[in-house]
């Protein structure tokens, strides 16, 4: 067997035999900084905190590094090990444990888990551009969508989940409008999603997450894409905090909503959405703003808070889910 | 007619014959600061800049003003003048231009104005006891209470709105636990709820907007309280963005949404909420978080931002209306 050449670019990696490079997200949209990844423990503390994160890129990116690490200590036995520590770094998305799982399966050789971390790579970039196009059925000319969280290429090693059946719907040549949560705490919305619906020039307007409810009040959105970080066998998902509370919202309003993750999103395991785990995060990311070395308390110290990183959404209030192979449709309500 | 004694000391007014202080609430909770005011153009940058907000403290705050400027200059032309700026300070919530109106039917003489505008004053602190009173019969012991903003004794003259209820439940000796909504984009929930909870040492947990539905879920919410901006006839009405989302999820979870404001909210021009007014502030809140003289960027500077400062809730979605004299009870659905 003879192992493929390691070489990856992407908007969120670039990784070549001699170095593994990650883009730093905690720093977008006011600074793009590239961080060199050295060891596993630089990796675990870049998907902890943040730096990489989306439920495909984790994964992604984590048998990547597993590669890249073995063509410098090629002892399966060690790289077993930093497998089973990358494992475990986050706990609720399952396209972590599914990818590390399947380069488990391709430890024969070097050449062997190279070889399947490319193909685990190219996978996911397909899947994003059959989930955009499957997806993209559903968004009409002169639709507005809402959006929430980061689904797109800081989210995935290809177009993205919701958002590359958004990408696909504007490059169909449809007139569309993108109405952006911000995705408290963290920003994943304003910070980037924001900044990739303007590098893909798709007209767009940031809110606040408690504004989505008044837009379809005043008949402002027609339909909801998000992703998923773990998708249970009844078809209740996980998905970043504040998704529930939209799912709830789409279905008073009428306004279909729709999931987007691939087929490694899906977890066997978890009969309903009761089996998922909850990451609880610091109650820090609520009560402070960290960014660009400023650093901004908005509540008394002593408050206590409550920081879920995901809610559970229902299966009865998706209007369909999309993956790589296939649209399953639901009869809501 | 003799003249009653102007002397205001609550937690945001500090007013005598001789000075008129606020407490900066854009400061709140880092920072105790009382900021003097001594003209009408400062008085009016407050209430713009939110220094002072709420509907009933801003009408009450700004009789006051006015009975103060008196003592200055009593010319009643010129107050009259001075109370028509101040009235148009901000355009949704109503409290503001009914008690002016209120004051303008008594600028006979200064002796006149100041004596009304103490009455408002202590007429808005009695309604706020009442209004405790009878919404606190909705909470039982062990009750977890979910609010959105505030509207405690820093948005009032007195205990507050739907704060004041909950304050009432606790000094009865109920058992409670408080639900923050954090209430972005300016943090009213996190900044200055909390800060008043701590002060009341009631039990509470600060939350994003974006969580409330998700609690709900897991049955840890048991009523909403939220105040209220400006009522129409039919009982629709304005509050404080994001008011509207946790209506409807109130609604889908089966849990009772109450609205408390004194009638001074209440606006007989408006026969619904389509005739209310929605202040549209500027983009810069939702993508820059300012305080303590720290700054961070949230989104890319291109980005287009929708920013209402309030929605509107249709009556169907509320339980009950509690203002100082009644409760209104509604067949929710």
């Amino acid at each position: 067997m003879t192992r493929s050449l390691l070489a990856v670019n992407t908007l969120s990696l670039r990784i070549s035999e001699q170095s593994y490079y990650l883009l730093d997200q905690t720093l977008l949209p006011n600074k793009e900084v590239w961080t060199e990844i050295k060891n596993v423990s630089q990796m675990v503390e870049a998907i902890k905190s943040l730096r990489i994160r989306g439920a495909p890129l984790i994964g992604v990116s984590s048998v990547l590094y597993i590669a890249f690490e073995s063509l410098r200590n090629s002892n399966l036995e060690y790289l077993r090990q930093v497998a089973l520590e990358l494992r475990q770094a986050r706990p609720t998305a399952v396209n972590l444990m599914n990818n590390i799982d399947d380069l488990l399966a391709h430890f024969n050789s070097v050449e062997s888990l190279v070889t399947r971390a490319i193909k685990i790579f190219h996978e996911d970039q397909k899947s994003c551009q059959q989930m955009g196009v499957l997806g993209s059925e559903f968004i009409k000319n002169g639709d507005s969508i809402i959006t929430h969280c980061n689904t797109g290429s800081l989210a995935t090693a290809g177009d993205g989940t919701a958002l590359s059946v958004i990408k696909h719907a504007h490059r169909q040549g449809k007139k569309i409008h993108v109405y952006v949560d911000e995705t408290r705490p963290l920003w994943q919305g304003a910070r980037l999603t924001s900044w990739e619906l303007e590098k893909e020039e798709i007209p767009h307007t940031l809110i606040t997450d408690s504004m989505a409810a008044f837009l379809m009040k005043q008949g402002l959105i027609q339909c909801a894409f998000v992703g998923c970080d773990r998708v249970a066998v009844n078809g209740d998902f996980a998905n970043k905090i504040g998704t529930y509370s939209l799912a709830v919202n789409c279905l008073y309003h009428q306004i279909p909503f729709y999931v987007v993750g691939p087929l490694t999103t899906w977890d066997k395991q978890c009969e309903t959405g009761d089996d998922i785990p909850v990451e609880q995060r610091t109650p820090l990311e609520v009560s402070q703003i960290k960014m660009d070395n400023a650093h901004i308390t908005i509540a008394p110290k002593s408050s206590n808070i409550y920081n879920p990183s995901f809610d559970i959404t229902p299966a009865k209030l998706v209007s369909a889910w999309i993956n790589e192979n296939e649209i399953i449709k639901n009869n809501r309500g």
